[in-house]
């Protein structure tokens, strides 16, 4: 049986409501989708870009270019694209609580998201860091961002904090935690049987043998052993410059990045278009669009939906690995 | 008349003698070369690759395949490829020097420089913390470092500071005179009348207004007014990791990272064959190989030279373009 995945469009004033559209025009052999979201919103894309939209009931079979089956969360104000309205905030957090719930239940196999507009969400009232955090805390898990296109997959061990924090963040029960996550990911996920990490230093030259910082003397080597004594292949730690030479990346599944901006560089410079933002250690396989809500391009059907087809496409891989795993 | 470059081999027993045998080989039409290094290393390293090298003085003109012009610096005792001797630091540090200094006393035109090995040279108690710091020593400047290949250039705000110490490092006056000093390169060194600067930020998503750091608002961003209303092109501060995208990379004609791991990442991936490192603001042009010693392949004629021909050939156009503008 194809896994049924729930699909998320995010922020209505931006540009997800239309990549569903786009998505809905394709016929799918690889998983079954259930938008979760506002009818009229995604009725308006489809007007925008002059593309046909039957919603149906969950309960319907997809058939036609078109045909998007909707769980239907509405918006409390009428949707304007390109102009984010607090109003509509509770709406798409409600609709991503409903899509994880949904997941965490096993009613469906995975998780689609599209863009959020932070500062929208916020100024509705709502405290919201990022979509990542709100699915961990409400399945009580600890989770490791990665993205990947590819060329490349990174995992984070830390995402978004100041620079000057991320030194004192780096610590050993985080990394340990992190490789875990990442190593069973590439295991069950990804279906690479005995999976290659490549773990950057947090310093330039990965320290120098302690010349430029003793963090990786002082924790990641530390952490490295430990875990190699468990049985996984991690290899590092890495200067970050040259970890990301094309010949070298192919002897990796993942690098484990310290920092934001010493993984992301590479990854987005090598395919932005068919990158995606993995949400690892769920109970679900969650996959989200690489990109932002581009508030000036929504409505105007000249977004490109890369992105979020290639998300919907390693979503469906994965739950079908965990299906045959299971 | 074409530009006379100093070329110094750099460490004995790594590849820097080889990639200096491989390009006598080469005919140029582009500049004149001077040699700065040990005559028996040299010719052993050709021995080792089966080529031909004839040294010759300073006064000769080289004409044939293997012609290299050489002021000699011996070294203190016989060179093994792929075995640093603490004894020959003098020698390796007195060729850098004699070469800058004749770059100074305006006899020569430019310095082209191979890799130099950090741990041997201190071994031979010699303080050196980087080729790039004892030229800037020696000169009485401040200087950039600039990475280079054909797709981006990228200087440096800060180089080789542990990780911990960047956000600190990052203040008002280090960032003016990097960016005065960038720029005027981009004008006097590659001939761009107006250069684009894109200027990242220091947090992950340049501070995302002030939520994720924020240096962006009150050192980066003044920065960039102070240096706009003096006629600076600078576009920023910009999210590392959207920064390099290839169709955004095509407006600018450098990008100032903030700290190592930031900018050079994308730089390698990108073309770390042709790379080159350039440090701006001597009163000179120097251009040297951006990578290292690689101890384990020297002496097998094996390495690429590619970085040093590029090396070369960017010192020759920088000199050629001083030339031209003096």
């Amino acid at each position: 049986m194809k896994p049924a995945l729930a699909l998320v469009p995010g922020e209505p004033a931006g540009i997800g409501p239309e990549l569903c559209v786009r998505l809905a025009q394709q016929p799918r052999s690889d998983c079954e989708l259930l938008a979760f979201g506002d009818a009229d919103t995604l009725q308006a894309a489809a007007r925008a870009l002059d593309l046909p939209l039957r919603l149906l009931e969950a309960s319907d079979t997809a058939n036609l270019p078109g045909d998007l089956r909707l769980r239907p969360v509405p918006n409390a104000v009428s949707n304007l694209f390109g102009s984010t309205n607090p109003g509509n905030a509770r709406a798409v957090i409600d609709a991503l609580n409903a899509a994880s719930d949904a997941c965490l239940r096993g009613e469906l196999d995975g998780l689609v998201t599209g863009p959020v507009h932070k500062a929208a969400i916020n100024a509705g009232g709502i405290a919201y860091t990022g979509t990542t955090e709100l699915l961990a805390e409400r399945a009580g898990c600890d989770v490791v961002m990665m993205l990947a296109n590819d060329v490349v997959r990174v995992a984070l061990a830390t995402t978004h904090l100041p620079l000057r924090a991320v030194a004192d963040a780096i610590d050993r029960n985080t990394l340990l935690r992190v490789l875990r996550i990442t190593e069973q990911a590439l295991r069950n996920d990804f279906g690479i049987a005995r999976p290659v990490i490549a773990v950057l230093g947090l310093n330039p030259h990965a320290g120098e043998s302690g010349h430029l910082g003793r963090e990786e003397i002082e924790v990641i080597e530390p952490v490295l052993e430990t875990l190699r004594e468990e049985g996984l292949r991690l290899v590092g730690p890495l200067p970050a410059d040259t970890a990301f030479l094309p010949q070298k990346l192919t002897g990796f599944d993942a690098v484990l990045a310290m920092y934001h901006d010493q993984g992301l560089p590479v990854l987005k410079y090598s395919g932005f278009e068919r990158a995606v933002n993995l949400t690892l250690g769920l109970p679900y396989p969650r996959v989200a669009v690489d990109h932002g809500t581009a508030l000036d391009l929504a409505g105007k059907g000249v977004a490109d939906p890369s992105s979020l087809f290639a998300a919907v496409e390693t979503c469906a891989r994965i739950a079908a690995q965990r299906k045959l795993a299971g």
